[in-house]
């Protein structure tokens, strides 16, 4: 099995190989994909549907000198597959084991770290820039799909890319009409009618597209001629931008895609090629349904994905999707946006049941959340949903359209936290340090299912823009109640009284997820416990009094420390004049690698007996030492 | 003067002139705003070039039911002057005057507030979803200059909107060949074509368009139709993204504007008028040098702008101007990158010198960001020349593609902190709460000219990411050196030494622009006074050191408190379990108005007497009661 695949370590030997060997490796890699993911999980519709693409690019192209720039990353398997990463597959997305997506450190061949979508044209821009300055011959290549290409900086970086009239930069549309969710906007109709046309017929059946030598574009062709090219191909969106345009073609033809890489590779100029892809291809499940298979768990490839059974516990993302079903029922104003994440967001069922009032706005989350202050100057209710990692793309949004006009938008902030396998890219990490500097708006952090649901709610109650922040996964496991109540904003509560006495006394801030493990550590430390549940407006008055009865205070959050929520508390207490010894439990500056989130929450010592064993650690140094602890607490006093 | 635009305090007085009216009151407008521009400043270039197009609109569209958003909102003043505050033209952008930009909360006509480029759409979009869902027909109109569309959120909304065919949504690009600095990017070529084309001749010459009544558009149109409508206007790139394209049309003939927006007025669906203006039109001076005449401070309209005397300061940005130039000079690394504003960033000279390795990649924050991140891979050493308030736009690719990746990429964050007149929408108050909390960057605030300058050196010859923050105007007027100096990353300085007895000694933490009057402050306190320089990595072991050997200490920042560089301090002493009583000074939870820079720092006691008095009432309370001064010293030293 795999006899040729297995003799592949690097693209130098893949580009000894002929034509029917380079077919016989595509169909190796392929069943290699399939037979790793299903052992692993993993992405795995965009991988089947990249393969060839992949051998023909390693086949026709350099690399490493020439570099290549996979877009989100999500289709990179095969890449790595065939750059040496072959049995480090075994391991991936896991803790120390190779990461799912392009990373600069992890390989040579991994020219830019990718991620979030449609940074490509802009890092092979500046590769490609780089290689002019330098003197150097080399190409740069981005690979982007058709659902990136709707993120407006891809388009930043078209425009700017389209000036460029001597350098050796390729765009490869990877057009497989998906990107995670089905595709949105007006682009689509573009490649739709293109797709099902008959140059897309010609291309699928495998007749060799003749592919004239083309000049670089020159910007200063009449009209007539560029719209004359456009009439046999599909050219004119991406030749106003000034690129060169070729296809469509077959992107799972290698008797195709050589021919046209190496004609491509002759040109100067900003080239762009269209290739259709299937995501899937080859994988009968996978073609048939794509979305279920585009980052399946673990499953049998024989088999299947067999629905596994109803999990015990709802998922956050699942109590936001009642949530905003039930409020959308009772308030006509609830409208809904996702940027381009549909199901991972949780809006499926909000879709059938309010089409009208749901808006997929496509990869495009600066536009989501000014669409969402559009909607909201008109008295609507905007719900955005959105991961707290791919807010950081609509930060100015927030603060410039949203906060400063005092907009009632409610942001719903899944993944907030750890997020596990996708690593560092995706972890929410920032959030509530990003967010508790803008004036006006409102954060809480729900601590269990039902409190989610009570944020959200509040959320959309509250005359101000207000943001949830919850985690990936499930919680503790609370019912939610059907009834909704508006919570009282910039309050906490008091979950659990510690019964020691004064001088051995700990209170735990806690926030968010981290209010679950604290009342868990809390039980061997006799320990307060307040779910703070707002980090702004903070309960100051709360933080004030625990620090004035008790003799530590701990705060605990899932999120970075520098700034964050546990920051907001020593704030409110050096304001207040009120001192006290305080442990933050966070996540440390750096970035958080990716595996399992369990082990991830242990590693940085928040589950429960990570934070029982910082506390403890910490209360004997501050408190063991008899005189230092009776002077904290008259400083406390003062 | 003025005899009929002083009758008019409403666009329902307009709606009643007829055509002759019409342009006398285009005449007497254009007039109004050059006197007013000329004696309180403001923008005038893009002013001037609107009223046309402000007054057809108003007279074709029923506002404020119709629902009007100018893009950025430079050249909104015909627009407020039209709308009831022409008296208060005389207090634009001062404090306690109307804003320089659309605000909610100062009209009814103000449907939106904006500032930074290309919200419009998305913002018109959202007011157009909420018309149809609520059942009213009411229009909204996003009027866009062809700056603007080069940012790529711009292109995220027409993506959106092109696919909602029935709904009254008008997009007018207001192309003037022009944002502040000149135009780049492909698209422009796109523009420039037509604008030298036949069209725009035929259009100027004040031939009335004839605007067919269209159908909305149809995405199902075959491919011929299009590209032959393509043929006679230059609609490709907008029809693709589903819009129907008219123009470009004479955007200073009202009596072309008039029947043209009479027509789109009647058709459904996405509509896009491509009006052509000139910059500054009608005053002659304006119209020969737009960038000068941009926004201008006060003048002789008669005589025009004066060259004022050399100032006796530089600028920071000046500061920032010969550095980068003496840096590339010596080091063949050294490129710059602009979103768009090579004039206000400082970039003219560079651009001068080094134009193979100057790149103004048009307003693209994001873009921006990535853009450099790419060069960075390759060996090069980008430098971001950036306004603090746009890197929020650029704020997951900092995170994402160079903090993640630790690359070496430089930012020159000019604006940070109060900017005055553009007001709460530019204020640079953020950055230092939304930085520091992003792992492997190093974030440097300058306390004056000479250190900025080394700063930048250090931010260039460090491994890492590197901010460098800087505030708008001049400095205390320190003498830059010719020698550039790499500074010790995350080293602070003492600068004065109070020489109080123990148990009254006040220690300054002061952080970029507030080190100067710190020092002032300082004389009358006879405190201690650090320049930090670093928010981080901070200067821990300063900021412990000077809390062991003063009695209180006082942070002091241009910027937010909530999160900023006191906040680092607080962390790094509750973590060393150092605990003295703390002030910090800074700007508070709120959005900053516009007005006077000066008169701001005063307002918000972040000048040198504000921040003695500050100090004076802290220090009266924390050490003015003998026993809570000896506690809080016992506290300290455990």
């Amino acid at each position: 099995m795999y006899e040729l695949l297995r003799t592949i370590d690097s693209p130098a030997q893949l580009r000894e190989l002929d034509m029917p060997a380079l077919h016989q490796l595509a169909g190796e890699l392929r069943a290699f994909i399939l037979e790793s993911v299903s052992r692993t999980g993993g992405h795995l519709s965009s991988n089947l549907g990249s393969v060839e693409l992949t051998i023909a690019l390693h086949y026709v192209f350099d690399t490493p000198g020439d570099r290549l720039v996979w877009d989100v990353g999500h289709q990179s398997y095969p890449h790595k597959i065939l750059t040496g990463r072959r049995e480090a597959m075994g391991g991936i997305r896991q803790l120390g084991g190779i990461s799912g997506f392009p990373r600069r450190t992890e390989s040579a061949y991994d020219t830019f770290g990718t991620a979030h979508s449609s940074t490509s044209i802009s890092a092979a821009l500046g590769m490609a820039h780089a290689a002019r300055l330098q003197g150097e011959p080399r190409h740069s290549i981005a690979v982007i799909g058709d659902g990136a290409l709707s993120a407006g900086m891809a388009f930043e970086a078209m425009n700017n890319a389209g000036v460029t009239e001597d350098m050796p930069l390729l765009v490869v549309l990877n057009d497989n009409d998906m990107s995670i969710s089905p595709p949105v906007g007006a682009l689509r109709y573009c490649f739709g009618r293109l797709i099902s046309g008959r140059f897309y017929q010609h291309a699928r059946r495998g007749v060799h597209y003749a592919l004239r030598p083309m000049p670089p574009i020159s910007h200063l062709a009449s009209r007539l001629e560029s719209q004359m090219k456009g009439m046999v191909v599909p050219s004119p969106l991406f030749e106003e931008f000034g690129f060169n345009y070729t296809g469509p073609i077959d992107g799972h033809d290698l008797d195709v895609l050589i021919p046209a890489l190496q004609n491509l590779k002759t040109l100067r100029g900003p080239q762009f090629l269209h290739v259709i892809t299937q995501k899937g291809h080859g994988y009968k499940l996978a073609e048939a349904d794509p979305i279920q298979y585009h980052g399946p768990g673990k499953f049998d490839p024989t088999i299947g994905l067999v629905s596994s059974a109803k999990a015990s516990r709802k998922s956050y993302t699942q109590v936001f999707s009642e949530w905003l079903c039930d409020e959308a029922a009772q308030d006509p104003r609830i409208v809904g946006i996702t940027p381009a994440m549909r199901e991972g967001s949780g809006l499926v069922e909000f879709e059938k049941r309010f089409p009208e009032r749901y808006f997929d706005v496509a990869i495009a989350e600066q536009h989501a959340v000014t669409f969402a202050a559009g909607l909201a100057t008109e008295g609507l209710r905007p719900v955005v949903a959105i991961y707290s990692t791919f807010l950081q793309r609509g930060y100015d949004q927030l603060i410039h359209d949203v906060a400063i006009q005092n907009l009632p938008v409610a942001f719903a902030i899944d993944r907030a936290g750890i997020v596990g396998a996708d690593g560092a890219t995706h972890m929410g990490a920032f959030d509530l340090a990003y967010l508790r500097c803008i004036p006006n708006l409102v954060v809480m952090a729900a601590s269990d299912e039902n409190e989610c649901r009570q944020m959200l709610h509040t959320a959309v109650h509250t005359q101000a823009p207000c943001a949830v922040r919850y985690p990936r996964g499930t919680g503790p496991g609370i019912a939610t109640e059907a009834e909704m109540t508006v919570l009282p904003i910039g309050k906490g509560e008091v979950r659990r009284h510690s019964g020691k006495a004064a001088g051995q006394r700990v209170a735990m801030l806690a926030f968010g997820s981290m209010v679950a493990p604290s009342l868990a550590a809390a039980e061997a430390l006799d320990a307060t416990v307040a779910n703070m549940r707002f980090v702004k407006p903070l309960d100051e008055a709360l933080v004030r009094q625990l620090a004035q009865t008790h003799d530590v205070l701990v705060t605990v959050e899932e999120g970075c420390l520098q700034g964050g929520a546990g920051s907001a508390c020593l704030e409110c207490l050096s304001d207040a004049g009120v001192s006290v010894p305080m442990l933050r439990l966070g996540l440390p500056d750096e970035f958080i690698e990716h595996g399992d989130p369990a082990g991830l929450l242990n590693h940085y010592g928040l589950d429960a007996d990570g934070i029982r064993a910082s506390i403890q650690r910490f209360t004997d140094k501050v408190l063991g030492a008899g005189p230092s602890c009776a002077v904290a607490r008259e400083a406390r006093s003062k």
